[in-house]
């Protein structure tokens, strides 16, 4: 029986290898951008500190996807090399790039256990400069920054030394997939403002935002970059969008039930937020009377106090939404496994995918 | 004597030529949204949306960037063909993605003589819910649309029927291009929170903000995809830093002197919002007594009426602030022209870098 034990080793891996190409490709970065505040003698330093904010930011993350590139890439060419690894820091400093311009759009003040980027520069406004407006200033840099970390992450493909048709093949896939992103943001923003939303459409935008963008996209990209046949990226699709809708019900459960330490931001916040989960449409479904009132004025409620993020967790798992939810995933991951052979008849590789969809319900973080 | 004349006509012949090649993308991108709301019964259509939105958007763009890519690759490919005219759109979709971004950063509420995109998601939002932020929704969409365009315009380039080395190399002058634009950009937004800028400050912003966006990279990117060498970019990039300057200058003159329906948007929005220009230094450098402190507290004064902006303008005419910023235009244009040699050795080509120089500095929209 394969349990999460390969992914979470392969993901260790990965960590291990990655961590000094990630830091190397961001001192470049900020050697240029030292080359910009001397040679022309800008003395705010403005490309440093924000190349600063990419090294610190990027410091804190899973590197989850980062790792799928590499093992898409792993399978298809049976050997990985510095070159995959590097190409594999993309979607790294991508996903980086996106939280910044998420994090604006969740209204977010914490990530990672840190400052979001755009309550940073509010406090880089609010020491350094009396003029202007402190949140306008937060909000623009972090689009900007946000904006800045997707041209690295397309640099990195382009410069990547991989066969040139793969890498544009790659940039394709990448584009594409993100494209589908943006979609499903838009949805996820837009879908806030019904008084109701249905579990169909949670689960589209759990596929549109996070299936494709977290698991079936990166994996594809490695795939890509590593030349595989058309069949393969059919089925490591269909694997990516069953396990990537579990790893975002995950997601929605950790942000009820997990820890603010482990969490890196208050438990509950999308509870606050008024988040479309299934959690809260199932248990809003299934409970009754002063329980179900109870939910439906806690959703969207941004002055929820802890206390009732506790009553809105048990009333969750009472209900029997939490169980729901968690058996959802469990028939997803098996949907997702069922694609395997067709991606790799290779036994490791098929139990290593196996691992990382078992992954996808078990992670604490 | 070579006038603008040749590149108002190939500007011209391009944006012909150019139309439906963007709105056949376009069309086929409504497609795939189309399919996302049937296959997935998504009822809102919010894909469709965020399509038509650019259809609109990007009619009314005066194509210039575009044009340059065609030209760049004509320069040294000696031919264009429907290839190059289909890459060039990627920068057409770039700029209106960005400037999406841009007018979030500078809270314009006109583009085009159109409301500007997240003015027109406020409007949505208005219409169509009543819970949530307005302002916030606005401002959500416009960044997630601009996000969008960002990885249409990448897939653009990274699927042009073109050789594949050469458009590796195109993206990542792109995304190198794009990063000293983020740069700039940042550069634009904290430079207004200082007291005053310096000439050198301003000059530098306009170097990495818009000359490198708008006149030098286009250029590199069409030559690049028609595999330019080394000297030859190198040209490009002192042409097009140096008229690049030249066309900002020329777009804070008009800012200022043309009128709101040529401009799309109010005349003296720069004023209001602060902006650092070479005309506002000038004239506060060069102006006296009461003049120039008129100057030092209508810079920034959202509430200026257009009577004031009236006197703004007489006296950045009278000190001489206006004569300098177009002496300082001509002599960048001169500046540039004499990297043309190095370019193209052909006349029908220099001729038309030379016209295109010396449209930066007569453009009138």
């Amino acid at each position: 029986m394969v349990t999460d034990q390969l992914a979470r080793s392969y993901l260790k891996n990965y960590i291990f290898l990655v961590e000094p190409t990630l830091q190397d490709f961001l001192s470049a970065k900020l050697k240029e951008a030292l080359k910009i505040s001397q040679s022309s003698k800008e003395n705010l330093g403005i490309s440093e500190q924000m190349i600063k904010t990419y090294q610190s930011f990027i410091a804190g993350g899973k590197k989850l996807r980062g790792s799928l590139i590499f093992l898409g890439f792993d399978l298809v060419h049976k050997r990985t090399n510095k070159d995959i690894l590097f190409a594999s820091i993309a979607i790294e400093i991508l996903h980086a790039a996106l939280l910044m311009h998420d994090d604006i759009m969740d209204q977010d003040p914490l990530r990672r256990g840190m400052p979001t980027i755009h309550k940073r520069y509010e406090e880089i406004h609010r020491k350094n400069f009396n003029k202007g407006s402190t949140s306008h200033y937060g909000l623009s840099m972090g689009i900007d920054l946000g904006d800045d970390g997707i041209f690295m992450a397309i640099e990195v493909l382009a410069t990547a030394n991989l066969p040139e048709k793969n890498k544009n093949q790659a940039l394709t896939t990448f584009a594409r997939l993100l494209q589908q992103t943006a979609f499903g943001q838009a949805m996820d923003v837009t879908y806030e403002l019904l008084p109701t939303a249905t579990e169909e459409d949670v689960l589209r935008i759990h596929t549109y935002k996070t299936a494709f963008y977290t698991i079936a996209g990166p994996l594809a990209i490695g795939a890509t970059l590593a030349g595989a046949p058309e069949n393969v990226l059919s089925a490591i699709n269909d694997y990516g969008k069953a396990v990537g809708v579990a790893f975002q019900l995950r997601d929605d459960e950790l942000g009820l039930y997990s820890s603010e330490d482990k969490l890196g931001k208050p438990i509950g916040s999308d509870v606050r937020e008024g988040k479309n989960t299934v959690l809260r449409i199932k248990a809003i479904e299934l409970s009754k009377g002063r329980d179900r009132n109870f939910l439906l004025q806690a959703y969207g409620n941004e002055e929820l106090s802890a206390y009732d993020v506790k009553r809105v967790q048990s009333i969750t798992k009472d209900s029997g939404a939490l169980a729901y939810s968690q058996q959802l995933s469990r028939r997803l991951v098996e949907k997702g496994k069922r694609a395997i052979p067709e991606i790799t008849s290779n036994k490791k590789y098929q139990d290593l995918l196996t691992s990382f969809a078992e992954l996808m319900i078990t992670r604490d973080s």
